[in-house]
């Protein structure tokens, strides 16, 4: 492996290349899907909870409510998902995958999942356990972190 | 640990949630300076390479043009970094931090170092040693991956 990254970038420093780096190769790998990643959380999601309301997207990732309408009305302006109305609330969406979304899925989910296989390539399935156990728990804890900052919902 | 994380969120996903969540921690942990996470990395390579150009900054952390000249925009705004013309290339500045800015780079260091500090907190030192080093390894193969990309260079 070739030694690009400057030796003292903190832990902080890698999550944020690791972030920027990833969108790069997923926006790229995704260029024929008129799609971005910003789009593949909701995507996936809609794939194992169908007729889910875009509050219940919100929650699952963390994310902010514009973040996600952001998505939702990408994928819905590409032909990829649909919004019914909610019968118990008029005010709310339920959202689905329309048959164009279905066909696209396996292409989605193969590269986000590319992606997690070539990074992680020849580690040890001891290695590989340990590493997902803590960085989940720094996932956890870095959450929580920002769940303690005032106006939290509106940010993340 | 409260266990507030979606068992199948895939690595990537784990990655998104991190990067975002801190961003909302040291944003709100800086919001006394006038700062936001998008300066905390010119700020500190300016502490340890003084009187650099914009490009450099770039290089050090994989970052397009763009997205340093804004931060070093906001930087000198602020007045915690002076630019001076570069004797060798007249369309070139040198950066350097100015007093305000070695006054506050303590205060900016404590908190990216206390965010790290308390993500890994209590994890052995095996642990941490073979979690840094594979979250190394997985840095520089997203790196590579996003090197690749036609244009790189303008979108990181």
């Amino acid at each position: 492996m070739q030694d690009i990254l400057n030796k003292d970038i903190p832990l902080g420093g890698l999550f944020s290349i690791i972030y920027r780096s990833r969108n790069i190769y997923l926006n790229n790998s995704m260029n024929t899907t008129g799609l971005s990643q910003g789009q593949v959380f909701a995507l996936i999601t809609l794939s194992k909870e169908n007729n889910i309301t875009q509050d219940r997207i919100a929650e699952l990732f963390y994310l902010d409510k514009g973040t996600v309408a952001r998505a939702v009305r990408k994928l819905e302006d590409s032909g990829y998902i649909c919004r019914t109305q909610d019968p118990d609330n008029r005010r709310a969406h339920r959202l689905s995958l329309t048959e164009k979304g279905e066909k696209i899925l396996p292409y989605i989910k193969e590269i986000a999942n590319k992606w997690d296989k070539d990074v992680c390539k020849g580690f040890s399935p001891e290695d590989l356990d340990k590493f997902n156990s803590l960085l989940r728990t720094i996932c956890e804890r870095s959450l929580l972190s920002a769940m303690e900052v005032p106006g939290y919902g509106d940010r993340l």
